[in-house]
């Protein structure tokens, strides 16, 4: 299958348009501080969503949308006159020109209905990223892989080359991307690994978090008769199915619904369910702050 | 608030309707049997719903509803003559005339909602059931109770009253109830009382369980930073929170959403959840086989 | 039934908050005005959303809140101060203390299931306004309105008195009232009515528009077989069903379903999503352009 | 993309599994004569699903899935002792192997997301189904569809070629292909067409059906500023958008969403309500009667 046009987005278009992210303790002015430095340096804002934790002394979130004529030169020099006021609100920020995109290294082993269904919407323009390689534990998809256009890489994991395997991980990952999903990648992360990538690395879960933490989810939720299953998409922290939720959807099931049907029902809220939490992330929509995330669509 | 037209149901009309519920190991030739055994007696079918648990070996599990000519003169003679029908095949089952209204108690703490929303639903007739009294331990929803012509028992729980309070409950409710209703009842029920009421006591949980088991699953929920909340009606059993579950539902949240967001929000997915479940099994919907429930909609 | 506690809101305490609705033509700097007004007049943002139109040259709308020492006092003086912005940007704007309930007029036929619904809403404190007065051309609501401590009108409308009706409900309404909703209220509301009401007047439409408009919307849904059922809570304009759709919501149905049935469904429908859009409105957090509305939830 | 393991389901395992669909005027004695009958010939019914329209005198739909051993080899014997049961009762009847593939043809346009979902699921064993041939009035989806190893015809239309193009398309289809899915195949399909698969021919429809019949059904929603859009699948008759209705779908847009938006989101709507359509066909589990399908999940 080859990619006939991918990325097609209208997102090409927009050269001088960039995205900023800020979190700091909440104060007044903020706002104005922010949007007078923008409309100083010839910046408009396009689009803005604020969010304030209560309660009182609590923490501020905001994202904003810009055009700046000549962004990528002007980007610099921007982001060096916004330092002093980032200092004076101990903020933490970043921007990023919305055209530039973020570099994906997808893991997968056996199930692939998360990783076709990034690779569509790759392909159709819904999702504004480079996908940069896919690892795989497993050999069966180099071939669909390949087909389009992406690189694919067979590391065997076992209990006894494990570490080993991660190094090549990494190794392969530095430099050729910024964000890992981890779609359906059956390997527990190991802390080493995940403190290169702080909140750049995507989970889905294959049940509605909390619920049935570890392996084998549907079938828990089978014995446990529930009416609703679900998948959840997450930030790998150390504590296993225990990091910030960036998205969860469910669909309704009944007691005919037997395992096999939960884990096909289960595919279709899976895919979705971590294609939208992708889009977000490359999209600069999700801060974190402790545990949790906020997600500005 | 006066009940100005309760239970206009149209099923008022169904007097000769009858509803059969079986549950067995399933075998080649039930449903011929009882088919054939009802055509005989002159029963006309007109709805069935069945469901084979898998592997084979299962349990079978069927209801079927009947009109049959002066249903309640002659129910007893066809409940005699299906007796033999039901040893053979080893049937747990029950049938019930559809015009005969079963009997709730409804258990309440200080929360309105849930209790609001059936006897709504009872007065526009959408509840096909009596409401037979309402036990509070609290006193605060007399007026509003007794402005529906429904009975109001104020009976205070502490710990060193609770047997003697529960004593009290089963007192009321013995010959003038068939179905206990928690509907937001802060106190945990004791085996004893649940003994007396196998199947036919129902809570509303305030969280898409198993996730959040216990007190306070807002605060949970809120904690571990959800995408979606949730209700589950279920059966309770002596493991706290861990009855068949017989609904449940869920809304979407967002960051924004703080912990008395969640319970606003929870109270709309509360009250519809526990009331789709009473109204399920008033109308013999439900199946229970060890921990699951089977529903018929 | 009496009203135990009625608006025991959060909000009452956010004596000193406003919300400031915006609505002009997109250009550059139109933020950082608004915000740097506001900063140096000692306000501190806790809040805002905004949105532009596509395309370039669109419209612009932005929804802020903010906190100001002293509101109540200073307000007058505030909205003195921001005239000469908003004319430099071409603004249609306003400012609103959130301490300020919006005073409703609810206009009701024969179904109560909308009513009590924001009845209900309004004593939990979920819905934070005043309701002034009911007024119904059927006398059935009287003693549950009454019940409330809200005054309750039966004007009887038929063909020949509409017109004097119609100037009896206004006066009632005049000086009571900004806001009516028709909670199933089904008798056409004239233009001339309407023009004093603009985008001040919400409906309930009970199935999904545009889909099924006029009357009967359920035995038209029947007859189409469709497979959900929807309601709609939109602005009232004299195009009949037409105007600026607010919220909509929809629920699965099935062949077993007839009409009375997807009423009775409908009527769950109907109820959430007229409140949602009262509260949205109460809330100052809808603005309307054209034939659309901005909804910033 | 090669096939690794297509149509894996467990259903093909039930080799002795047939289904069985019944549509009849409603009478006393149905059920009992049917199952009597398959007690009879040795077959034993697994799962059975029943509805009697309403009013008294309606029509009568059963879905019956029963166990014979030996099913191939006696089938025709068992429909020829059937025969008279079906008369006596005036049935619309028929009997279909569980293991016996229905074989698909696919036609499509320009948009490839239906395609590829159809194309998926059945890669992953979801569809249970044999995909005889794609047809499309563009060369573009060649290379993908002839990667699955299923045979791609490239067949051009215009308004002067339309009746020949058509004539071609059925003698591609005839003999290899029971239904025909439109797959977003953007050209109206003949009467002539239409007669020869009367209730085989599946289309998707990007619109909540009857909201936004015809073209450009996004642009008409966004014009109209509905808070949800949807999808919906239907047997195409010779009205426009007016065949019976099988499956629908929505999700929640806000004022945020552009048209391309709209026709982003809609496309997963799409893909989803086609397949699950396609999917209960291909199992037998919808009956049509009138304007209106009876599906039995």
């Amino acid at each position: 299958m080859k990619p006939i046009a991918s990325n097609r987005s209208k997102k090409d278009q927009l050269v001088n348009r960039a995205r900023m992210l800020i979190s700091c303790p909440d104060r007044p002015g903020i706002v104005a501080a922010v949007s007078q430095f923008l409309s100083e340096h010839g910046a408009n804002i396009v689009q803005s969503d604020q969010y304030t934790m209560d309660p009182e002394g609590g923490m501020f979130f905001i994202r904003i949308e810009f055009d700046l004529d000549q962004l990528t030169a002007r980007l610099p020099q921007l982001e060096n006159d916004f330092a002093p006021v980032a200092e004076r609100f101990s903020m933490n920020w970043s921007i990023s020109p919305a055209s530039k995109k973020k570099r994906l290294a997808i893991l997968v082993s056996k199930e692939d209905h998360c990783l076709l269904e990034l690779l569509w919407q790759w392909q159709a323009g819904d999702l504004y990223a480079d996908i940069a390689l896919v690892i795989s534990n497993h050999p069966d998809m180099r071939e669909l892989v390949e087909s389009f256009g992406i690189p694919y890489y067979h590391i065997p994991v076992t209990p006894e080359t494990k570490a080993e395997a991660e190094a090549k991980q990494i190794e392969l990952i530095r430099g050729q991307a910024d964000v890992i999903i981890l779609a359906r990648y059956m390997q527990i992360i190991s802390p080493e690994f995940l403190k290169h990538y702080p909140n750049q690395l995507i989970n889905i879960h294959h049940s509605f978090l909390p619920a049935f933490v570890g392996g084998k989810p549907y079938a828990q939720a089978y014995d446990r008769g529930v009416k609703l299953i679900g998948a959840t998409a997450h930030y790998v922290t150390e504590e296993l199915d225990g990091g910030p939720i960036i998205e969860q959807d469910v669909q309704r099931v009944s007691h005919r619904d037997n395992v096999d049907d939960l884990k096909r029902i289960g595919r279709h809220i899976e895919r979705i369910v971590l294609a939208r939490a992708v889009s977000w992330h490359v999209e600069d929509r999700i801060l974190v702050y402790q545990n949790r995330t906020v997600v500005f669509v």
